[in-house]
């Protein structure tokens, strides 16, 4: 089963945008058994989405469309849909029922145009879109299925999450997949691979592996396709706790969730606080743990100290520390992380402090030297990495190891 | 002059990796005066990437290809693209050096697959790479330009701006174009019309400008296109004057950075210091400024309170006002600000406190209020503000209303 996506919009060929969408409607196709064949972005031209549409129904079976369905003239996207496959107009009544409430509920006034936006193609099925005012379209033609959506991302993700994969899977009748997830870290993949290679190989054939590596990650995916979804589920998770437990170390999660993710959950459950103490990172790790919903009923916060100035009044780093071994040091990260424990009162508390980088390097300690430490009450370790020249990338490098350095140390606590 | 972009690769369309690359290409190809009709993905399969060139140079005066060319058998676009053009290999002997350079300097064995890196199409010219293995090529067929590019990004961005974008402009003869870009915030794009109306439309037709908004800001840009650089400059220039003259207290910046920047930019000129104490934001703000080389002159530190506690222990917050008026009121916002400015010792601070969501909304604070305030030794201001449903938008919102409202401050401090 093929799957294109056509992105409409002006603002991703000048390059105003990222197109994000792309990668996580494939994703989310590839979850149901959808390949996806190709990603198409053109402009608000009718001529050039007309040739997308007709070009992609030669490759594929379901042709996913985003973008240009405002309310404005530079919006062509349902006027060429409707020419596309001959169709006449029709105001939907639920649509206007809805723009209205939006409209209403905002204490804005509405004009025609506004209200044009309940107006479909007549042979298209209109799915309603919650979070927004354009509706999306569901189009049989061809032999094919066409869907038609918003090109905002949240409007879209709601719709394809409740409305479309649900659809689709149904429409082509979808064998049953089941998958399961389980996040590596610390670990190479090809060291991964030789360590469970033999489990690999055991595989029956509708059971697949996939690796997925990312930045000190490396995320385990069994896939397997079948009939029945309860047996299915039994024989993938049979495999999984087969590869959780050979790689246990290095397992911080049997979910697809981010690594922070997975820390602040172990710790949640066990009831501990964690605080950070960042100098190179610049609140880059906070920052990723406060993404998530309900963290601070594990993290209390951060100390950024970036002069040295802070690091000796915020997390009590001596003068003298600062000054025989320098802020990036094993001495100075250590006292970092048991200056936040003793000042932030956390169970756990982690210290990164290093050369990010473009400037301030020396032969001694060049761009990419980090030192990352994390203490408790009872102990703190450290231990040094050498990343590599580039700012951004050492700065999220750093913020990794320093999470898996900290699920690690859980580990080994409560062992 | 018209571009395609195709980028190949299995990891796109599987939606392993976003494809940033376009949208980078394509913002420079704009600034150039080339302008990107398509952007493609396709697999790593030679009859897809050879439909993709056909279709692509049907349209387009140049067609830039990024990434399938790693040196293992799934990286088939060296190979599909000599085909294409029915040309032979030979062994590009700058490259190979190149190539046994960098394995020599990793120490890394070579083996014949690395040779191959540096065999290349007869029929292209060779652009070295210097951050990566895989060469660039360039060909000219077909009366088009085809470029082949690594699709790691910093190798792409390199090559592109120090070898294409200029001989691009050079192949196609493109007129000068002179671009200036100011950066305003806090004034939505349709107010900042009104406000300059006359001088957009007292414009010479070879000068456009175009409102780029994003988050509370809005980046004005002039382009303008001629035969004579310097005189197109000056044009471009006495317009921006205009522009900047008229709309003075919502720019703050005369170039195209990001706002973090400018404010760094303005505080160091002004040897100011800067500190953050942040709560719903999570460090966010702090993260934006540290990703700048050199922000130290100007950025201290930030706590990043997420508990009450730290709150009091760290910023000085006094128990009363948390009990009395709750974490998300001015009173605690300032209390934040003030004890970061006393703390942290730095000129200004800015302070943020507010409800991201999904939970912790009541009646009287839903979901998206948030407080900031920005406090020097001799005054402290406080704005409440109420932003949407979405927490990571909140966050990310709340982080550009902090910094519009320091270099606000900082406008008000000068006058």
């Amino acid at each position: 089963m093929l799957a294109e996506i056509i992105t409409i919009g002006d603002e991703i060929l000048i390059g105003q945008i990222v197109d994000t969408n792309s990668a996580w409607m494939a994703q989310k196709l590839n979850l149901i058994g959808i390949k996806v064949k190709q990603i198409t972005s053109v402009s608000d031209d009718a001529a050039h989405i007309t040739e997308a549409l007709k070009l992609a129904e030669g490759r594929a079976d379901v042709i996913l469309i985003t973008g240009g369905l405002g309310p404005t003239k530079d919006d062509v996207t349902k006027v060429t849909m409707a020419k596309y496959f001959h169709m006449g107009f029709r105001r939907d009544q639920e649509t206007l029922d809805h723009v209205t409430h939006i409209f209403t509920s905002l204490n804005r006034p509405m004009i025609e145009l506004n209200r044009r936006q309940a107006d479909v193609p007549d042979g298209c099925e209109v799915i309603q879109n919650k979070n927004g005012t354009a509706p999306c379209m569901w189009f049989e033609q061809h032999g094919k299925i066409y869907v038609s959506m918003p090109g905002v991302p949240f409007e879209m993700m709601y719709l394809m999450t409740e409305e479309i994969l649900p659809r689709l899977k149904n429409a082509f009748k979808l064998p049953a997949i089941f998958h399961k997830t389980i996040l590596t870290a610390g670990i190479g993949e090809s060291f991964l691979a030789q360590e469970i290679e033999d489990i690999e190989n055991a595989l029956p054939d509708h059971i697949k592996l996939a690796y997925l590596p990312k930045l000190g990650q490396v995320r385990l995916r069994l896939s397997g396709t079948g009939a029945d979804e309860a047996t299915l589920q039994q024989e993938v998770m049979f495999y999984a706790q087969q590869l959780i437990g050979r790689v246990k170390k290095n397992v911080v999660a049997d979910q697809d969730i981010p690594l922070e993710k997975a820390l602040l959950n172990i710790m949640q459950e066990r009831q501990l606080t964690l605080s950070t103490a960042e100098s190179c990172t610049g609140g880059y790790i906070s920052q990723l743990i406060t993404q998530h919903p309900g963290c601070s009923a594990v993290f209390a916060g951060a100390a950024v100290t970036y002069s040295n100035a802070l690091k000796m009044s915020v997390l009590g780093v001596l003068p003298e520390t600062l000054e025989n071994y320098g802020a990036v040091s094993e001495q100075t990260v250590k006292e970092m992380a048991m200056g936040a424990v003793a000042n932030f009162k956390t169970d756990y508390a982690v210290a990164v402090s290093g050369i990010a980088g473009p400037d301030g390097g020396t032969e001694e300690k060049p761009v990419g030297t980090v030192w990352i430490a994390v203490a408790t009450q009872y102990k703190v370790v450290a231990r040094l990495f050498r990343f590599g020249n580039r700012r951004a990338q050492n700065i999220e490098r750093a913020a990794i190891a320093a999470l898996t350095m900290v699920l690690n140390e859980l580990k080994q606590d409560v062992g």
